[in-house]
């Protein structure tokens, strides 16, 4: 009998996860029902939306309780199926894997996320990052959200992450002047290699509202915000007149119990400047992903568009790999190779 | 000779406003200019934008320095003129009346706020409330920004203040159920008596987030924010998903310098909900104040939009009525009648 192994949530975090809060079970591969399919996981991918789903508090969408496999989405091969529309050897990009060897799940059920095919023109693991959820997150940012003009100033946080340096070249295309916010000189480098203009390390610079004024001398046409916290403080202040802001993460804050989460206000800014401010939710967009990745694709055959890798291999490093991205040390999209 | 009575900036607020920080003094009434008119003050507006006039920080517009008359709009009578377009006898509304008895203003300068005809179909000083700026704002708020749908939940703080008592009015006309935010019940049962649902004060609330709450099951989908500080963070934790906030006003952070303007960070909420968060100065809406004030119009020749004063005498009041204002002692717009 072929085993499988998955992580379980053995307890919510308190404050910044640890590995003592998963632990690593073995049970027999499942058989497929009526309608299901077998997927053996050749790809997991770690995104900061996982810490919210490892808490007690409400979020959009269902969270992971205590005893159960830890949620989680990926690339497999399809070894068994039970639907018409998937056979044997298929590549699935499914966001209902979880951090385990072998899946089984209902392509008709969990909507839109549930399973979809990996697109040929890229390598399987894309669907995870420039040609997935990070893709289209930065696409609609972009042109949704920021719709910057030709010479506009563009900030980016956690630029070199697996969202931040799509939104950078999507910037660039745009036109745009980008500017990368990370937390290492070395990021920095790999934002610069792939067309940033300038670069913010917010763990070394003195006064971060100062670096990130000299960096952007008339102001921040549009922040796209994958941190939020100090970050996200320091460049509204630097907001220029009828800016945009997109909410799009808060890796930086999202450990932190509601009434700690403190920091500037911004209204005084947002009104000096009639900024827009707006939350944006991957899922709202779905039914965009066509659009996105069509433009996607082209960008990087053109070889506009370039992209960034940080792989663990086996699923026994599936939390390191989580708390790797959760504290940032991690060098572009962070994934696990089973 | 005739005597012109002016109260001059004495020197900047640190913190609140305090009466030491204007001094009254006196000068001959000025002579009108090539295309200058004199007019005589009849009505002071007292607006929270002026705090931000007497600061040294930077704001949107320039500010008053110690020694200059205090900047002021209000509505006057044109009682000599060397303008084509206006002749003795003419009301007239302008930003750039000061707080004086006398003003000499240039109708071609200081664009659209400059010299505004005062309309015929409503008391003079409607031009100042709710047939002028706080109408239109109110009006940009509603239509532009938090664009509510019948049965959708609207929270207005200040709401029995100038802009707010106009919002919320608005907001019933497009089918909302509407949540006054005031501090005290009197002004609540004012609230009430033009047509809002519900009232919080939040100066008694024991916890004005769970007030908030209470006050709206179904979350909040647009917020109009008249006052930032402790009750931006109250309604931004109820927001609804895809809510609309409004930044209006700022008066109750407006006295603290931004080293201490701190409260819980937004961004969280603002992803859960996807909430838009934008800016708003009317100036920027300046050109659409005819379709407004028709609007306005219409709906107080139905019934539907009345509007309380809350007006003090004579040119030696100005302080007060600033101060009163400031601190939220004041029963709707305050005035001063000269």
């Amino acid at each position: 009998m072929t085993m499988n192994r998955n992580w379980v949530l053995d307890s919510y975090p308190e404050g910044a996860a640890r590995a003592e809060n998963f632990r690593l079970v073995e049970n027999p591969v499942p058989e497929p029902g009526p309608g299901q399919i077998l997927i053996r996981t050749r790809w997991l991918s770690m995104d900061p939306y996982m810490r919210g789903r490892i808490s007690p508090a409400k979020n959009y969408t269902a969270g992971v309780h205590p005893g159960e496999t830890m949620h989680g989405g990926g690339v497999g091969e399809v070894v068994a199926s039970n639907h018409p529309g998937w056979q044997a050897g298929d590549l699935v990009e499914s966001m209902n894997l979880g951090w385990q060897e072998y899946a089984v799940i209902a392509p008709d059920q969990g909507g839109t996320a549930a399973a979809n095919r990996v697109l040929a023109d890229a390598p399987p693991q894309a669907a995870l990052s420039w040609l997935g959820m990070p893709g289209l997150t930065a696409y609609i940012g972009l042109f949704e959200i920021g719709r910057p003009k030709p010479g506009d100033t563009v900030v980016v946080s956690a630029a070199s992450g697996a969202v931040g340096q799509i939104a950078g070249q999507i910037a660039k295309l745009m036109g745009a002047r980008v500017v990368a916010v990370a937390s290492s000189d070395d990021k920095l480098d790999y934002c610069r290699s792939i067309g940033f203009d300038a670069g913010v390390n917010y763990r070394t610079a003195p006064d971060l509202t100062a670096a990130i004024a000299d960096a952007c001398p008339e102001g921040v046409d549009f922040f796209f915000d994958n941190t939020g916290g100090p970050i996200h403080d320091a460049v509204l202040a630097n907001l220029a007149n009828f800016a945009r802001v997109a909410i799009v993460g808060r890796i930086a804050v999202i450990d932190k119990p509601a009434s700690e989460d403190i920091g500037l206000r911004s209204s005084a800014r947002l009104v000096v400047t009639r900024a827009t401010v707006q939350g944006l939710v991957v899922f709202d967009w779905w039914h965009r992903r066509n659009e996105a990745f069509a433009r996607l694709l082209k960008w990087h055959r053109q070889g506009h568009l370039q992209f960034r890798e940080d792989i663990l291999d086996g699923i026994e490093s599936a939390p390191e790999a989580f708390l790797r991205m959760m504290s940032g040390r991690n060098h572009g999209k962070q994934l696990v190779r089973l």
